[in-house]
Formats: structure tokens, sequence, C-alpha cells
């Protein structure tokens, strides 16, 4: 009662504003407040305080900020209830189902206008800085964003230390008070780095609570702004937005009317929830293409690995530093991997086993002079080596009903591939190709902006609409991270953005956890391209002074097929690989890449995942789980197959023996009959996984 | 002799290397010392000392200098006579004589290798910095140039302020002491400006010694690499390189082997010597285009000059900034120059008196709200506003044998323009357009960057050569400066890169010496639009409350087509105005802008120039002559015009009580019969000029 009469009291000397709005469960409360003209928010689950009072506002550059002296214009709610189908994905259908609250507010003195818009979903809260045209603010540029992010404890957080230019590290599993971008082991592999504080973490931020609550930050619609990092106060629970800057320190040049990107906090007493959630795409405006018929999903193998595992050279003079030869003449190395007859092998291998596609890495010129050079005029996308028929390849998968996939490694000379790309998506047209895979190692050019900046953010997105314009589908690696924009642009396939299966080939690789974390992070934004399907999984074999190794089982390795949505899934092993074991391989031939349904059984972030998939347009199901480093035992129900009805469930699971360390190939294989009754118990190696096709029994 | 036996005694013990080369006509000497390892060099002309001992060097990022320490590895010398023919040009052929010294440094312990290599034209010394490819020296960043111009004396100078974003400045005549760019009045009308420092001033930097000896300092082939500045030393009379940096401050990206641009020395008794130099085209690349056929010279009319007295609009909705139009739609204001109609007029005009184009500008969206914004989705360059009809307009034009000129304004949004211009390029040869006139008035994005730096060099030369594949000819506006890429992309007709005419019609203006001088600065990097031709000259014309006007007599403006050499030459005032003095306007149609041979007859910067040219390929002949705010005469021999033969000579020169500020329309033509043996006397008026033509009488 006390409180009541205070807020009685500020209200009547207008002091002090309030609105509340709640998930359409009751369950999430947002509370918007306007103190003495500064606007904050506060978040409650089923009772419990998720954010307490956090401040909200925007500093620009030129101009006083947009954090205080406001009052209230207007306010109004809405309630969402629709659905949507997206292009691909992991259902057919999505609920978008939402409270909102729009809150007008103008400053007084400067008479700006902004509205903070808030959607209330039952996984979360997500809201925005909304800037409607007006004469007091036209061009503006942001010096930094103010949004708290205000915790109530020490949480659990599994982080990423802030870095302008790489996502591509492992998970640090600790408390808030024990976070620290010192503390990581920055001899990781990662090629370009910009550490950008002690104290600053990478969204999408998960966390635990002590009492079991799981709480995850995030962004959606990061379309024309810099990525938000966190700033973190290891004292007091509390982060804030922290934007990547540009070259200059300034964040992002706007024009009104805009919006910033949606800022997600997703909640929950049960963890599936937020990684079986769909806010992230809600949040992004809907598909902009007219005809989307040219999008498919694919499975496709490629001329990748053997590089990585060192078999070939991405480049022709098997160095990627020119200067080691000092006639600067380009002489056959004998190793290069991307030539006419070796893709060859790819597609008829592919055209065997029923891929989709093929994926060539190193074919064109640049690859002998290159890596971490900060060169401009470093590919020019159109020029294959002399050893790489770009029209007999071509015209080789055609024969095979193959499709190639058009490589684009742009180093991160940006303004390069930026002069070059209507060019090289032209090539990529006459050749037939439907699909472009890029790549950014390397320090951005131009000179000063970052993998995380405005800048490259509109260039990863410009990418996206112009390989629309010429029907092509992206995969980005070494992008910003995803924040839902493949929603507006279905085309825009995949991306990397986070560690992926490559580290383990060269580097401290990806602990077994790594894959625990990820669909509770970088996959909210959008599928990822991870290339799993490692069944050579020690480096020793190809040379034996290599103790690299991938942190895996076998029958992990085709988990995660499951495990780790997309609709570009690369089978990532060597043909020769697969043809050893060419039983467990029949799971990566069978399992599908696009979705009717997905029920994510069970879900700890760091521990384990248990999802199981309907294959779109078919009765075909498909399940995958995961575990960390620690083995582990359950029994999953059935019930999710239709009812009345056999299928022939093939189980791929570790061997008893197995372990990711000492035994990792150790796998059996089990047929069984089941029915939407039956059970089966699931037994998980250290690091281990295990994959189940279902299919009906005619 | 006591000198001699000091450089024996230094050489003996190695501490002291000198190495000398003299100009074909040995009136130029350069001097190369190595002192103490430190590379010096010095210059005389006729025994006197222009430059004395001054330092040369490099300063690297993250590593050593490349200024110390060196030893002399070799040293060789040639003698080079041949010649060439330009495409277009002020001659048809183009002599390049000079005497040569490489000296092949290697700095001791880096082991690096740095050549210095000299050039000793009889107009002046050149050299440049060469980086061999070497094991020790691949990629670089070049931090700092220590290029010294150690002068003998408080030289008269006419300089611009050291300005990263412009060089639209009217020069200051000072002594070197004087410079201080704390002293220019900056209310110039300059767009976009940077001004580098109190002491920094621009090249060409255009001198006179009190013995009457006339100094200019330049750069030639600026390709991959900033703009050279000038840091002063006001009291030793010493000039540093001052390098206009990215956005990091690095200078330069390079990678061995690779080369600086030249620095020039231009260095006579006779100013006639400066003007008339090739130089600067001899130490550029050849043509590196296998057909040039489709290279054209231009003369032109355009929607261009309306807008600028305010006749008419840039754009459809009379404003350059949309938000002064709160509903955001584009209303038109009805004073749209760019339509449909006003061009075919243009049109017609251009037909009816044998103009070669017409330029639109103002033909796409984007005008309505993109000055001064730093806006980067500004414009589009393929979509015309409603009232502009590019096909009607180029089927019209190609009915009457007109070419049409596409304009591109990016606003300095470089990055969008690169990711249009395949697009704005094949629209632009879609319609059948062979020219585009570019412009950049605008702070560069990518921000950071300025319009003199490095990336901007690289873009402004890169545009050249895109527009080379589609054969289409460039004139950039607000450009760097050119320093004869023009040689080796000969489809790059002409640039502004300095102040141009449009300055007078709403700014403080151009004095009158301002023409005097340009061809002894921007000029001798190539040729400049500088759109001479403004018939009514007070701007009270268009509006009685206007004071502006153009600081020139009538005779004067049609003088200017012969003094300030370009192939692409406009005439830019209103045809209705041309009409109105349509006997003065018989000059303009008349005179040529490619040239067999072109002879200085007079020229004192700042105050006079007097130049004949003779046709490409006709015997006609054309005379210019200028002066500054004082009225001039002079009596001119036509030994230039072939013995034996009979000419017309139409003589377009300034009536008696011509002058600049009272009387600017003051003319008259008279028109005589001379032969090679006759003179002619010219009177010219403050502000005033002369322009004559001769024709063969048959």
């Amino acid at each position: 009662m006390k409180n009541t009469y205070l807020i009685l009291f500020l209200l009547t000397f207008g002091l002090f504003q309030a609105q509340s709005i709640q998930s359409p469960s009751k369950e999430i409360t947002l509370d918007f407040s306007l103190a003495n003209g500064k606007p904050t928010y506060a978040v409650t689950y089923k009772g419990n305080p998720i954010v307490k009072s956090s401040t909200l506002g925007i500093k620009l550059k030129d101009n006083a900020a947009l954090d205080s002296n406001f009052t209230i214009e207007n306010t109004s709610t809405a309630s969402v209830n629709d659905s949507w189908k997206p292009v691909l994905g992991e259902q057919s259908e999505i609920a978008n189902v939402y409270n909102q609250l729009t809150v007008s507010l103008t400053q007084s003195k400067t008479n700006r206008k902004m509205n903070i818009v808030f959607k209330v979903f039952d996984e979360g809260v997500a809201f925005r800085y909304e800037f409607p045209k007006q004469p007091g603010l036209n061009y503006f540029i942001i010096s930094d964003e103010l949004t708290q992010f205000n915790l109530t404890g020490n949480h659990k957080t599994f982080w990423l230390p802030g870095d302008f230019d790489s996502q591509e590290y492992s998970y640090t599993e600790s408390k808030i008070s024990e976070i620290d971008t010192d503390k990581i082991d920055l001899n990781n592999g990662i090629a370009v780095k910009h550490i950008a504080g002690k104290y600053i973490v990478q969204t999408p931020l998960m966390m635990k609570t002590s009492n079991n609550l799981y709480i995850n930050i995030f962004e959606a619609a990061v379309v024309n702004y810099p990525v938000m990092q966190l700033d973190v106060d290891i004292k007091n629970f509390a982060f804030t937005s922290h934007l990547v800057p540009g070259p200059l320190g300034d964040k992002a040049y706007l024009q009104a009317p805009c919006d910033s990107p949606w800022r997600t906090i997703m909640v929950s007493d049960d963890a599936r929830d937020i990684v079986a959630s769909k806010m992230i795409l809600n949040l992004n405006e809907p598909c902009k293409l007219d005809d989307t018929s040219w999008i498919k999903p694919m499975k496709y193998v490629g001329v990748w690995w053997e590089m990585h595992v060192g078999k070939s050279t991405w480049d022709y003079a098997g160095s990627q530093n020119a200067q080691n030869n000092q006639t600067g003449e380009l002489i056959a190395s004998g190793k290069h991997g991307a030539t006419t007859e070796n893709t060859k092998r790819y597609i008829d291998f592919a055209a065997k086993h029923g891929f989709d596609g093929v994926l060539v890495e190193g074919w064109n010129n640049g690859w002998e002079d290159w890596f971490n050079n900060w060169k401009e005029d470093v590919f020019d996308f159109v020029t294959p080596y002399p050893d790489f028929d770009v029209k007999a390849v071509t015209d080789y998968a055609k024969s095979k009903n193959v499709k190639m996939i058009m490589h684009h490694e742009t180093s991160g000379s940006v303004g390069n591939y930026e002069r070059w790309m209507d060019r090289a998506f032209a090539h990529t047209v006459k050749y037939g190709y439907p699909a472009i895979k890029s790549g950014y190692v390397g320090r951005i050019i131009p000179r000063g902006e970052f993998h995380d900046g405005q800048a490259m953010v509109r260039h990863f997105n410009y990418a996206a609409r112009r390989a629309a314009d010429f029907k092509l589908m992206i995969n980005s690696h070494e992008s910003s991270h995803p924040t839902g924009y493949h929603r507006t642009y279905p085309n825009y396939i995949a991306a990397e953005a986070a560690r992926g299966t490559e580290f383990n080939a060269w580097s401290i690789g990806n602990p077994p956890m790594h894959e625990t974390i990820l669909p509770f992070t970088r996959l909210l934004g959008g599928p990822m391209d991870y290339t799993p399907g490692i069944f050579e999984i020690k480096m020793s074999a190809y040379d034996p002074n290599k103790k690299e190794q991938i942190h895996t089982t076998l029958a992990k390795q085709l988990a995660l097929y499951v495990t780790m949505y997309s609709p570009l899934q690369m089978a990532a092993d060597l043909p020769e690989n697969y043809e050893k074991y060419s039983d467990a391989f029949q799971f990566i031939k069978d399992v599908a890449v696009d979705w009717d349904e997905s029920r994510y059984l069970e879900a700890e972030p760091g521990d384990y995942l248990t999802v199981v998939r309907k294959t779109k347009g078919k009765n075909t199901w498909f399940l995958g789980a995961v575990t960390d480093e620690n083995a582990r035992k359950t029994s999953i129900a059935l019930d999710f197959l239709p009812k009345g009805q056999k299928f022939r469930a093939v189980i791929y699971e570790d061997a008893p023996d197995a372990d990711w360390q000492k035994n990792p190939k150790a796998y059996k294989i089990r047929k069984v009959e089941v029915t939407s009754k039956s059970k089966i118990n699931l037994s998980l190696a250290p690091g281990g996984g295990t994959a189940i096709s279902f299919v009906p029994i005619q």
C-alpha cells in the first residue's frame, strides 16, 4: 500500500507516469515509467523481477541526448495474434502473438519526439526506439545508446568477449561477477580480433538464475545500425548497450523517420521456450521478395575440408603470401584443391549420394597473396586459376544434376567486393550457380570499419538484397551476427558468424559444450552454416604429428544436422571418409533440411539439447540429441509421431565405450519399429550424441 | 678546392657520397648526396641555388623509417629523348627529353632497399621513391613522407590553404613568410572544407623569386597515393610534404613493388616555360587503352547555369532538403530545370549552333534531399524525376545529332556510387550518352575519408578506368587534383578540382587574377572544366537584389576558351543570353577544343597570359589573352602563322571604356587581314581579355 500512495503522489505532481502491459500468457509484465522525465522500464516473470528499473535513451552527437526531460504525449496499446509462413524454416507456419505498448514522448524545450514501442510475447519482451519525421530531428548521429538491462542477481552466463570484429570464440560459462575478457585465451585461431574492453560481452547473452530462470538478451532487425554489445557492471549485474563504432567513433548515422533495432529479453523457467522461440523472426519485416520460388534448401559437399586438414591448398601456388615467391610467378604447387578434376570428383560424389550442391573454395585468383595483409585489390571473383575451368565444371555439374556453390572470399576488402559485386554476381548467374558462399577473413576496408559496425551491417544486408536481384542465395561467413533479416530476404539462407567446425582442425577447437550453447545464442538470429559431419575426427589421420581433433563423437556429428538448424547444410568431410563409414553416412544422406514442425524435447544451455523435426511436406521425422563433455542417458517418448502409424526408427548412437577424447568413432546403428506410444532410451557418450530417422512403414 | 678535399675526405670514410645530373640544356643541376646515411638532394638553375640541401625519406607505421642508415648499392644514369602523341591535347606531339639518375639504396641492419629516381628535364626536376620487391618490405603503411623543399629565400607565392577536402579557394598572393591559413576568408562558398593547419598549403605551388626566377612545386602520377600538400616553415622558407590522411591517420597503404608519385620542381627565368611544360604528362604512364577512337573532344551547353543564377532548381520539389516538406511527397515546384521540355530547348540550341553536347543536371531522384547531410543512400543515378523522360530526350537529341552528357552527383557518398556504378554506366551506355559529369559535393562516405586521401584518389582513378570499360568519358567535379592520369586514361577528359566560374554566381567569387594563375597551377595536372562563356555578367539581371557578378569582361570570357585548355568546354550561359550577343557568341561557336600546336606568347602568373593555338588538323588559329584587375596593352607578332598565307583575323576585344566592375559587357569586334609578318595591338580592360580567330583567306 505504501508504494501505491507514493505513485499516486508522484502522478499528482506529474513527476512519475507509469504504464504496464503483459504477455498474452500474463506471465510476463513490462512496466514503463517516466520518472522526472527519464524513461525507464522493468520486467517481471511470474511475479519475479527479471529486469529492475533500467534506463532507456539515446545519446546524440552534436545535439542534446534523448534520455530525459520527456513528457508522455500519448500511449497506445494493441494486441496481435496472427501467423505467417516462412519460405524455409524450422516450421511451416509461425505464430506471431504479442501485446504492444507504444509510448510517444516529447522532450520539453527541444520539442523533439521519440517513441518507445514495447512488444510482450509469451517468450519475452522486445522494445525499440522510433524517431518520427519531425522538424527538430532530421539527420542525426547516435553517439551512444543508453539502454540498460539491470538484472537482479549474479546469474550464470555463457558469454563471448566483446569484440568488434569477431564472434568466433568459445563460450565462457561464468557468473556475471566473473566476466573479464582478459581471462580469455586469445591464442584461439581467430584471424582478426578487436577486443573492445575488459568488461564487454556480446549478444545473444544466455543466462540462468539461481532459481532456474532462463534469460536471454539479444536484438532483432539490425538492418541499418551497428551490432549491440553489452557493457557489464560486474558488481551490480547491470548491462548497458555498447554499440560497435565506426572509424570516427560515431555509432550510427540515421535520418528520421527511422527505428532502432529491437532489444529483446527472453525469459522462461523452461529453457526449451527460449531455444524454440521465433520472437526474433517475428520482429523482422515480412519477406520483401515477390517470387521466392528460386530459394531452395540445400545439402552440399565441397572442396573445403581437405584444405583445413592440409591435404590440399586453397591457392594454386601453395602459399597464401606471394612474397614467398620472389619471382612473382604463379607456379603450381601440385597441391591445389580447386582443380577441375578434383571438383568433378566431388560432383560425382554429390550425384551418387543425392546431394544438391558442391562448393569449391580457392578457384579464383588472389589466394596466392591475401591472408592477413589488409590488401585492398585482392580478389576479382571472376578470374579462375589456370587449373580450374569454370565452364567445364559447370557443364559437368549440370550433366549430373548437381548445383555449384560459388565462393567469394573478400578478405574483408569490402569496397573491392562492392566494386566487383555486379560482375561477380553476373558471372555466378552466367554459369548457373544458385548460391554464393562469401567470406570476410581480414581487417575491413574501408579502413577503420569493424565487421560489426553500421557500415558492415549495411554491407551484409546489401549483399543479400543485391543477390536477390540476381536470384542468388547468400551464405556469409565472418559476417555480423544475423538478427532475423532472412525473414525479409530469405535468400540470405545462412551465415556463419560464430565459431564453426573448422576451428577444430587447426586451433584449440570448440569444447563439446559449444553445440549445446549455440542454439540458445547464435541460432536465435538465423541459420548457421556450421559444417558438421566430420567422421575422420582426429587430425593425426592426415599427419601423425597433429594433435588437433574435433571435440565430438561421430554420432554427435550426425545429431548436429538436426540440432543446428539450417536450410543449408554441408557434409563437410572428404568423400573418402564418408565411404569408409557408409552406414553412418546414410543418416546425412537421409536427413532433411527444411521442416514442417520442430519440437524441442529437452534443453539445458551448456549441457544438452534434444530436438525432433518433421520433414517439410513428408511424414518422415528426424531427431537429434547432443550432450556436452558429460555422458547422458535419457528416455524419449515418441508422442510427437502421428498416432496409429508404425515407423521404422534408425538410431545412430554412440557405442557403449565411445568417448569424444578416447574413442570418438565408436558408434552403433540399430533399427526398431515404433509408434507414437513408444519410448526410446538414449545413451550419449561424453561429448556424444544420437541421431534418429523415423520413416513410416507402409 | 676546399670543398673538393672535404668531399674526398668524406668519401674515403664512406660518410658522404654524391651524384649529380643535369638537364639536357645543362641549365638545371640536380645533386644527390648521402650524408651519414641520410639521402638529400639540391637543385640549381643557371648556377643559382633553387632548392638547398633537402631531406628525402619515408616514415613507416609499424616499422623503422626509410630515411637514414642507407648506403648506395648502385647508381645508374640514362638519357631519354623521345616523343608521343596524346589522344587529345594542346599539341599533337609531345617531346619527352630528360636525363635520369637512379640511386639504389640499402638500409644497413634492416637490409631494406629503396631507390630514388631523378629525372631532370629542361623545365625542372622530378623524383620519386621506388620500393622494389624484397623480402624485408612487402605490405607497408606510410605514416609520413619526409620530402623537403628547402628554398633559398622569401619568394612570392600564389597559395591555396592546405585543405583535405577542397581546392576551391581563390589564390592568395604573398611572401612565404606571410603564409597563414588563418588569414583566409572562409566565407567563400565552399560547401565542404577541412583546413589542415595554419601553415599548410596545396600544390601546385607557384612562386617567383626576387631575382625573377619562377619555381613551381607539384606532383605527377598520383595513382595509388594521397595528394601531397606542403607544411610551410615560414621562417626558413622550407616546405615539407604533408600527405592527406585516411580515417586512421595513416597516409598510404602499399605493397612492394611500387612507387611514390613524382615530386616535381619546375624552374625557369621565363614563366612561359612553366605554363607550357608537359613534364607532368611525361611523368605519367602511356595510354593503356588500345582503342581510343571513341574519345572525342566536346563543346557543350547545358541545363546548369540557370540553376546557379536562381532561374530554375536542380530538384523537382524546389528544395534540396525534403524536411521542408513534412509530408515527404515530391511536389513539383514548377521551377525544375531538368524537364524534358527545357532540355529539348537546349538540344535545339546546341543543334542550331553546332555544339556537340548537352549536359543536364538535376534529372534524377535524390536532389530533393541531399545537400550537406552526409547521407549515404542519396542518389541512384538511374531513376529520373517524373518530368524528365530519358528516352524521349535521348531520341530527340539523336534526331538533332546532339550528344547528351550524363550527370552523376554523388554528394561525396562514394560507397553508394561504387555500388551503383555498373548500373549507372550501363544506363548511360543504354541511352547512348558518351560522357559523364560526376560531382562530389559533400563529406565523403566511407566516413573519415577526405576528398584528397589515398582512398579517394583511388576512387577517381577507378571511376575513369571503369568508365573506359564502358567507353565513357569522365569529367569529375570536386575530385582530387589531376596529376596527368589522363595521359594513361584519356577518357578522363577533364576535371574541375579548382575554384570554377560557378562561385561568381553566389559567393564572393573569383578575383580577376584567378584565371591568370590557374594555368600555372591547376592546369599543369590536366584539363579543367572551368565553364566559361558567361555573357550576362551581373546577377542583378536575374534578381535586382543580387550583388554578385562574374569578375570579368565579356571579351575575357571568350579569351578563356583559349587560355584555359580543355578538350571539354562548356558554353555555360543561357541560350537566351547568347542570342542577345550573337556576334560575340560566334567566337565560342568557332573556337576549337583540340589542338596541333600551342604557343604561350606572354605569361606572368597573377598578371597576364597570352596563348595562341592551332586547331587540330586544320589551318585555323585561336588566340586568347587575359589580364588581372589591371588594364594591359601589348603587341603580338603573328609570326606563328604559316608564312606567305593571308588570314582573316576576327578580334573580340574590350571596348575602350570596358571595365570588369563598371562596364563589363562593353566589347567590340573588328576584322583585319593579316599574315605572319603582321602585328596586332591588344588592349585589355581591367579584368579583361581578347580573343582572336584566324581563318585562312582562300
